[in-house]
């Protein structure tokens, strides 16, 4: 597959392999709960780049350590086959688009509620399914900014999730509610950035 | 190895294996030079948790296009094994640790001074070598921000590489030569922290 690479990655790799069911065997074992263990609210937020692909990297963390993880995405197309998409498929990874791929500059208000709702509906069955450690809920803060989604509906099953789970939910403008039940809040402020000098988005980086 | 996986996400697997050497072929034809392409310097700063995690989502992303990606880590010591590393492992993404696992928190500043020139020096040779499409350079705002690397040998470095070549330099404090030189900075605030409430780190999240 990769005949370059060197001998020490392969090693790496063949050993990765076979600690991975050793790992999800660990993490769900009682003991590791015992130790303090419990399931985080984690929300990146701001106007800077940064927020999905620290949510991708906390996958990435995650799931080397045996977690169970699914990522919901808001605002792409179920279609969308991005760098992170094919990295995610190499890891068997899943992962769901939710959205028409327009939603964010769609002015048909009315499909973008129902997308969004019906979007929340599969995540909340997700969250409420035990069959996960790890759910990104990527730029779900729209759907609560503009109401598309309650946040009285939210906040239950947020709070009534299993106390291991953890949730991730990234995008700009998080309500004031979502911020006060969050356990850790990130907010990423843009100093600068590439497109302000003329250049392109770039394969690999931004998609 | 996921005898639990779904038929969907067990073939979107094989699809992606298949398709990654293909991916690296295409990043690297001419006729992509010809759009646009350019290597972008990013730096991710600040004192919120994220930094290192949204390097880490970039590299899957590259990853996923073709990119060949390596990680040096200024701060962690070579045998660190944790989460993201098991992940890397998988993907057969190399990286590197150049501390000693105890940096961070030395007295021994000449120690150090002496492991960050080092790191460097490797660093340095990968940069030159042409062999890969993205380098993260991990925690090395605190070489650059200590003088433990001088900037004036590292400007001409980043300034004279290969013109395709993405590098990404994450870290609390980057200096403002270095904001002054990059393409994208994002910088990550704390707005809460789940150890402010006495949560411990978890599992697959910190490390």
């Amino acid at each position: 597959m990769k005949p370059d690479m060197d001998d020490a990655t392969r090693e790496r790799r063949e050993a990765a392999m076979r600690e991975l069911t050793e790992q999800r065997d660990n993490y769900r074992k009682k003991e590791g709960i015992s130790k303090g263990r419990r399931g985080l609210l984690i929300v990146n937020t701001g106007k800077g780049k940064g927020k999905t692909t620290a949510a991708l990297g906390l996958m990435l963390r995650a799931h080397g350590r045996g977690l169970r993880v699914k990522m919901f995405q808001f605002l792409k197309h179920d279609t969308a086959k991005f760098g992170e998409h094919r990295t995610l498929d190499m890891l068997e990874i899943p992962y769901q688009g939710l959205g028409d791929g327009w939603t964010w500059r769609s002015r048909d208000l009315e499909n973008s509620a129902e997308l969004a709702a019906h979007g929340w509906a599969l995540a909340r069955e997700a969250i409420e399914s035990g069959e996960y450690d790890l759910i990104v809920l990527d730029e779900f803060t729209y759907p609560l900014k503009y109401g598309w989604v309650a946040w009285a509906e939210v906040e239950p099953v947020l709070k009534n999730r299993d106390p291991l789970l953890h949730v991730i939910i990234t995008g700009r403008d998080a309500i004031p509610e979502l911020i006060a039940l969050a356990d850790t809040v990130s907010e990423i402020q843009p100093v600068k950035h590439a497109y302000e000098q003329g250049i392109g988005g770039q394969t690999g980086i931004e998609y």
